[in-house]
């Protein structure tokens, strides 16, 4: 190299930093060293592929229910509220720069309205942070809660729940069943209808989701109120996640925590257009932090979080695409919602068609009446992997296998009711052809 | 509250863990109780807030050369594409749902290939990662590196690079002229033309921004090769924001730090399309990873960051919205290149005409030249902050006070070029008033 002086050491030796040797190059985040190898997608898409690439034929007819990702078009109050702030950009009179960081005031006070308001729950617009979705807050929540918080998280769950806090240094090293040291795991399982009760001991930060994802189950009030309760008694933090929230069907079942009393106390939600305006691809989500939540420091004052989460969005980012906030505004329109309303009610027309499918041939369904996604128990002697092959073999169907999503997610499997009628009702057909 | 059985403690108070008083809350990431009380922008806020209130007819004619913001319109290249792209999304057929994780492969190739490629740099697709901004990666880069590294950051620099350090717990306290124990400062003065040198002592993670923010200085091929040299023989990693490379008008100066030879094994760069585009409220930027860049674990293993940083984007994020990705890689188009060339010569026009003003008041003045920002130095016995107040109570002229940016920024204030034309000779005419 030009200009190196003689004697210099060539890179990737260690040199002498003073007396000893002492080995200096810039250190990476070793706690990405203990993630298992493969993200559950990654290898999904492994395997498909191998197949397509074996059988060329097969791979036409492929129909995927694997990632929960929408296929059905934007909602028109959406495309066109979009196309109209990408015109209002064009135009120095209505061009608009760096946005407000917690996200636009007429998007946030919507929501606080529309989404809390009016299900009599009191949000308001300044206790909403827009975001660029909700698998990204999952992350981003962790920066302002201390390492030393004990962590609960659902089994079968979301993987993101999990991978985000190994990255962050709060687990230990994998067990040989995928599950990791540190980790409190709270077991969803057929005999308590895939909703945990609270533990019998102490945890500071619990990760629920409902509608579930992967179970499609959901949580009663009173079982939630357990959970306010054991928060509440425990100064613990409930991380609520409800993207699914708008795939409830049954009245009596919340769709926020904070439809629970004393839930402003010790929860934080987060939700997501994904699932409801089809925004997989467009992204936008939000996160609910309340006011009135208060965390401890070492020496034990207690503080608020909110004006941390606020200095976080500050400091960390500049919000969300400006049309991207136009589109998710529209969502909210008369038409707006008429038109989630109807994607809503194709997904779940389909949820009902796969669950009709696989119960005919005999098959445990759970889920698919409060969520998109239908949990099925694989037929006797095969494990999650076994049947996703068999699927993906002999009707060349992709599911995702239920051990992807924790332990107690072996002998299942997902069934995602995001696709077109038509797809839905030739897996129905092809599971038939199964028995 | 409803089924709260009798005797439980209420919020708030502590409760008999075991045997002993132990403290049992959700514990908050004590490092932001470190941050200095304002993020320089929201402090000047409130000043302006407070003058606009006190002088509601001296407040109609203020002029903001404060934050760094664009003003005029998005370029129509990226206005049309980005509404092509929301037009897809709203038709089943060109729908489009998750996208990769790292963004897509057409608008990461013409990066590759027109940012890198075309100067005879080379970097692949595969090492271009998209984000929602160059703010958001200051933050995020520092997921894939360990706390143990020792940090070096300029001043005065912009203040998200420290900010995000002191958060993740890289810092100690701060002390009282706002600098934080643990980082090690490079002053950058008027003496060593603001392009600091390498360090006499050992660091592992260097912070460069060139063209700067806020001083406007540009580092030379002999300088960057300089740095590049220092962190080949400490093995460090230097994070390279250029921002602002667009604004670079000296046909000598490096874009990018992979100009310089072995920089791909000791840097990561990061861009924007905020300054270039105008995109500051659509949100785009990226960075590049070298695959060859090596960091290292507690017990001495050389590893690459890519994988980590891949994974870090996999499981934390869904990358940027397709109607953005699309309006970026609109700016690629031979009119999208034309436009972004004209919105960066109507900036550097106004900075020639502020730096003008400003010489011919007898103010001492730097950048401008290869950046959308003047660094001037203020009159004889003048805070940062004096001066602030002066032009915006005399002359009614929003600046940014250096200070704000670092002990090593006082004395001087930051002018931004991004404004009309019609705002800039305005201001340019206010100042010669202040004689």
């Amino acid at each position: 190299m030009e200009g190196r002086p003689p004697g210099r050491p060539q890179f990737g030796t260690r040199r002498i930093a003073s007396l000893f040797f002492i080995p200096v190059m810039a250190y990476l985040n070793e706690n990405y060293l203990k993630l298992q190898a493969g993200y559950l997608f990654p290898e999904i898409a492994r395997r498909v592929g191998e197949f397509c690439e074996a059988h060329p034929e097969a791979a036409k007819r492929l129909i995927r229910c694997g990632i929960g990702d929408v296929t059905e078009p934007l909602p028109q109050a959406a495309v066109e509220a979009m196309k109209r702030a990408v015109d209002e950009l064009g135009v120095r009179e209505t061009f608009r720069g760096y946005g407000h960081e917690q996200g636009y005031e007429f998007l946030r006070s919507k929501i606080a309205q529309i989404n809390y308001c009016e299900r009599g729950v009191e949000i308001a617009a300044a206790e909403i942070f827009l975001s660029d979705g909700s698998k990204c807050d999952c992350g981003y929540i962790l920066d302002v809660l201390g390492d030393q918080n004990k962590i609960a998280i659902p089994d079968p769950v979301y993987p993101v729940y999990v991978d985000t806090n190994v990255m962050a240094g709060h687990t230990g090293q994998a067990k040989s069943d995928g599950s990791y040291e540190g980790i409190i795991y709270l077991p969803c399982r057929a005999e308590n209808d895939f909703v945990p009760k609270p533990p019998n001991e102490h945890v500071d930060i619990i990760y629920l989701c409902f509608p579930n994802n992967p179970t499609g189950a959901v949580a009663s009030r009173e079982q939630l109120t357990r959970w306010v309760e054991y928060a509440r008694e425990h100064e613990a933090i409930v991380l609520f996640d409800a993207a699914y929230e708008a795939y409830i069907s049954e009245p009596e079942i919340p769709h926020s925590i904070f439809e629970i009393p004393g839930a402003r106390e010790c929860a934080v939600e987060l939700r997501s257009f994904s699932k409801t305006g089809g925004f997989t691809g467009v992204r936008c989500g939000f996160t609910v932090m309340p006011e009135s939540l208060l965390a401890r420091t070492e020496n034990g004052r207690h503080l608020p979080l909110h004006p941390l989460w606020q200095r976080r969005w500050s400091t960390k980012a500049n919000s969300v695409s400006y049309p991207v906030q136009r589109g998710a505004e529209a969502l909210y329109s008369a038409e707006g919602r008429k038109q989630v309303r109807a994607l809503v009610d194709h997904y779940m027309g389909n949820a009902g068609i796969l669950a009709e499918a696989a119960k005919k041939i005999g098959l445990e369904v759970f889920g698919g009446r409060n969520a998109p996604y239908i949990w099925v128990k694989t037929p006797a002697g095969l494990t999650s992997w076994q049947m996703f092959d068999r699927l993906l073999n002999e009707i060349n169907v992709v599911i995702t296998p239920g051990s992807g999503f924790g332990s107690n997610g072996e002998g299942y499997i997902r069934v995602s009711a995001f696709n077109s009628r038509e797809n839905a009702e030739e897996v129905a057909r092809r599971l038939q052809s199964l028995t």
